[in-house]
């Protein structure tokens, strides 16, 4: 037998400690300023909160030859990824393909200094590209007037930056959450299914083309214009193509060989660069980039546009996909942190995000994030520091001032093979089946992306899904499950009696485990079910006791409901018993008196306590009963 | 010492079980059906079934003269009630006042077939009232075009009525769930401020006013017409109040006399009357309601106007102000009950709301539901059944046949101050005050309400209520709190080492208890949580306990964020163990190899096993001060 302890019924802490406790809780989880809030000596402090808060001093100083060797040829390797995709993404964001190259330049350098993930490498990405694009075609058309387009697009992408360095600076990573794994992966598959659809344009060197991006627009617009397919583009499309995947293949099956796949975009556009230009492959159905000028980023503050008729579509292009890139990037920093056991801050990165956009924004660059592709090949290729970043700046400043003409001469149709071959690894088949296989409502939220992506639109098949996500979040709240407790014969152990079939029950006590915060959105469901758990016993009950062990929180509504049941269990001539509040369950019932109302004698440290204590109230012919049973 | 018992790895169940299960537990946990689905014979089935849904089928059969006498003399009462404020409604709605007395015919007859409350009576509502006005005003105005603001004002309803029982049928109950108490509380006293604000109008015989409902608005209108005011209209609008106020104040002292402050408006009304008749008000500085035909409710089912012109405000007007009448009458149909020890079914109350107002917006009715004021008088006065509101409606027929012209004679000031004396009663200080000593964040949203509805508008006032609450709900999933859990000397019970200070930890074992469901709202959380419990232990961690008890639900980025947990932990060499998976949780875990990749041996059913097995797997030395210090 166990000793009998009290719950402790001391007094409340203060609002003000409690406003600070949830506030730290809430914005402050990790506890990000340990590293300097505890140093004693004051210069010592403010030189660990600067190089908490600029990361580049941290690193730098303990920056020697022996890692920049392997900084040096991963910056090299990225270099070769980013040239392709820097031109390749410019054009599905319906730019001119120079400013994919811009981007390569100035956003790393940023990032460099203010990044805290070593492996993060800095570039665009092709599904933020497509959704800007998508989101401002609405209003105005790429065709018609492209340099009011650009302007929008570096307009959008201030305000990304604006925003991600908002979310940062007040801490509001959290947001990011709120974009669920299965979202994502539905996202981005729906994603590279449009995305490849886009590119049979390329593939098939179509001139006229839609600019909406859902399946069925898309088919119709490759098969309504027939006659344009050109057989020459589609030969060299598939052939390297098929080079692309093969090195995908080969590095998949010996990862020692990535370099390959790495290489191969930037191999597929100097063979295509080649191969055009002796040929003259413009006059033979293979139309080219064209137009790329020597130099380095012009300024482009002067460009952004806020003009009230343009703002509410480069706010929403901004935000939307602002969050999306946010999302892919932290995550992506956060999974090559823990393989090799480090801790990034989410808040501080979104920071060094925004700033890289801000500061892009004003220097011809669009929407740059850390894409996956390029991360991992930074990673692989033994990337050391956030240097390997500033080495493909360093790169792209040699390219631009004095290769850029060169790549004029790529054909589109290599850069289309090179994005559908980076999108088919995109569609993640085996986490789709996983996540069927494991929660089939994961799955809904996931397969809702998807649908909605490819079908209706990218910002609406989003909106769908983190719809879907915050719906089920609020059906967790709202319905939390309780369940009847039955003891473990020959054990001390109260267990739901569905899971542990064989527990024991005391006749007329009725033990309820209940779970989740007890608040304003499941009050009046709490209630409802515990009456009916209560019809359902359908011999007489005597006695209620409610375990609230696993209820984090509650509200005044959730005291209300628990006052109303004693009222109910009143009537019907029911006791009713509290066993082991948590911290701040027990505070809220002593200041809102409920504690008087129940009594402290009904309200216990231990399920055993209780038992007890109701079984000696009992009536003696069913003290008999429990007695004779029970034991 | 316990014996030791293992974790039940049960199969789990399959995907129809949980689906159905889970079905049932989100939209019929109350298990409505119960009163018919077991029976054996078909034939008392179906009876039963009608009797359920169709509620008069039920209590019609069993009535009888005993019963009768009390319905009819609660039925006066509420007569006597439903006239003034018919009136004074109808004219907060800016439509015609005769309108408002024909609401108080046909609904209340629907609710005595389908109702299925004793104690509700069936009126108009002065919040939704003026709702309906302030949001129909923004697209079209009532004095330059009274007939299409009617017929709006009759769409509205309609909409409300199918919104209403749409959600009933489809069991959504629990989105009236979401409009929590505070919220109520916050939008009924501000609302109670405007309406007595709008009476100054009345007050002071005012010609020239705002549609607008804000505090400064109708301030201004007021005070910018002092030309206009009419010292005879306010003198006897002071009397007026004061007698209300005076009845009010005797009732409250002794709830006997209920009967005086029930009768006054009538009084007032009947007084005013006479008075105006004789000295001829309307030259006098005292306008009337005039014009009041003879006559039961004419058909306007021809009336309803869905040009697409109006749709999207009557939409709006009629989801909005229906919402906030099925908050007001459920909630109070539920307290009722509660007081007499019966139960209500919300989502049958909605069909039944529904019903009343689909017909009645064909009737000329506008909307109507249980108004607090109204069934409180209907308590009290002794109602038995339903019955009450049948004898209202054939009273009103009587006032609709022979007296309504009668009532033209009514002032204006008179129904201002019946108006405002029963919005006094709706601005509850001591709610507030309760509020804000038990929970800080509930007293924010009543206040956000408050003040929103005083000085913006009523609808962007309820909505920004309801933003914070569900920004509560979903911060209480994304920041589930868990606490480190120590032994309480001399027992077996650990508890939360913060609340019961003394406890004691074994050396080299960090146990934690989690809470609330684990998923992508707060994985990462949670993993930097833990992460940084750890960190703040200081001493050498070699296993972690993590209790999930309270875990009521979990998804597969919970399982991702434990993997990723026991992947981090892996590479400190630290273990990690888990005790007593709830059922939903265990099965989860099963079906996505969680259970395989950490090792059955780690899953524990008690705290004592898994300490038990860790001490047991720590190091000699460390072995040797745990032995020291927990005993």
């Amino acid at each position: 037998m166990v000793a009998s302890h009290g719950v402790n019924y001391a007094t409340p802490r203060g609002f003000g400690t409690k406003l600070r406790s949830g506030f730290k809780e809430t914005l402050f989880p990790d506890d990000p300023f340990r590293q300097f809030k505890n140093e004693n000596n004051s210069l010592l402090r403010i030189k660990r909160a600067i190089q908490y808060f600029i990361p580049i001093f941290y690193w730098l100083p303990n920056y020697n030859f022996g890692l920049f060797k392997y900084d040096v040829l991963a910056g090299l390797t990225i270099t070769s990824l980013a040239i392709p995709q820097g031109i390749s993404y410019a054009r599905l964001a319906s730019i001119p393909p120079i400013i994919g190259l811009y981007s390569s330049f100035v956003p790393p350098l940023i990032y460099a200094v203010f990044g805290s993930s070593k492996h993060l490498a800095v570039g665009t990405v092709a599904a933020s590209s497509l959704l800007i694009a998508s989101i401002l075609h609405g209003k105005v058309s790429s065709q018609d007037d492209p340099t009011l387009f650009l302007h929008l697009v570096f307009t959008s992408c201030f305000f990304t930056g604006i925003f991600q360095s908002a979310l940062g600076f007040l801490r509001l990573g959290l947001l990011v959450d709120f974009l669920a794994h299965s979202t994502i992966t539905g996202f981005m598959g729906g994603t590279a299914v449009i995305i490849c659809l886009q590119q049979l344009k390329g593939l098939f060197g179509l001139t006229h083309f839609t600019t909406k991006t859902d399946v069925v627009s898309v088919l119709h617009a490759v098969f309504s214009h027939t006659n344009e397919w050109k057989w020459e583009s589609a030969v060299v499309g598939i052939v390297f193509l098929s080079f692309l995947q093969f090195t995908r293949y080969l590095s998949q099956r010996n990862p020692r060989l990535f370099w390959m796949s790495a290489m191969s975009p930037l191999v597929t556009v100097v063979i295509g660069c080649v191969f055009a230009y002796l040929i003259h492959g413009d006059k033979h159905g293979i139309p080219t980039v064209g137009d790329l000028k020597k130099g380095l980023n012009p300024i482009s503050i002067q460009f952004l546009n806020f003009d009230p008729k343009y703002l509410s579509v480069t706010v929403q292009a901004g935000l939307i996909s602002g969050m999306v890139a946010l999302a892919e990037g932290i995550a992506i920093g956060r999974s090559f942190a823990i393989m090799r056991n480090e801790t990034i801050d989410g808040n501080k990165e979104m920071i060094a995000f925004g700033f890289m956009n801000i500061i892009g924004s004003c220097t011809s660059c669009y929407l740059t994030t850390g894409p996956f592709s390029k991360t991992a090949v930074n990673f692989n290729a033994g990337c050391r520091t956030q240097m390997s970043n500033v080495v493909m700046a360093v790169f792209m400043m040699l390219v631009l001032l004095f290769l850029a003409p060169l790549f004029s001469h790529t054909p589109l149709v290599a850069l289309s093979a090179i994005i559908m071959s980076a999108m088919f690894g995109l569609i993640k088949y085996d986490e789709a089946i996983h996540l069927f296989k494991v929660d089939k409502f994961d799955f809904l939220i996931c397969m809702s992306a998807f649908f909605g992506v490819s079908f209706i639109s990218m910002d609406i098949g989003i909106m769908m899904s983190v719809g879907l996500c915050i719906l089920r979040a609020l059906l967790y709240v709202a319905r939390p499950p309780s369940c009847k407790l039955g003891k473990i014969p020959d054990t001390a152990l109260y267990r739901d009696a569905a899971q542990y079939p064989g527990t024991v029950t005391i006749p007329g006590v009725l033990l309820l485990q209940l779970g989740s915060p007890l608040y304003y959105a499941n009050g009046n469901y709490v209630r409802e079910r515990v009456l009916r758990w209560i019809r359902e016993e359908g011999e007489m009950i005597e006695c209620l006791l409610l375990e609230l062990s696993g209820v984090t929180a509650i509200d005044t509504t959730g005291i209300a409901t628990l006052s109303e049941l004693r009222k109910i269990l009143g009537s019907k001539d029911i006791k009713m018993g509290i066993i082991n509040p948590r911290l701040e369950v027990l505070e809220k019932m002593i200041t809102s008196k409920f504690v008087d109302v129940i009594g402290k004698e009904n309200i216990y440290l231990s399920i055993e306590d209780a038992v007890e204590a109701s079984r000696f109230s009992l009536s003696k012919i069913e003290k008999q009963n429990s007695v004779n049973e029970s034991n």
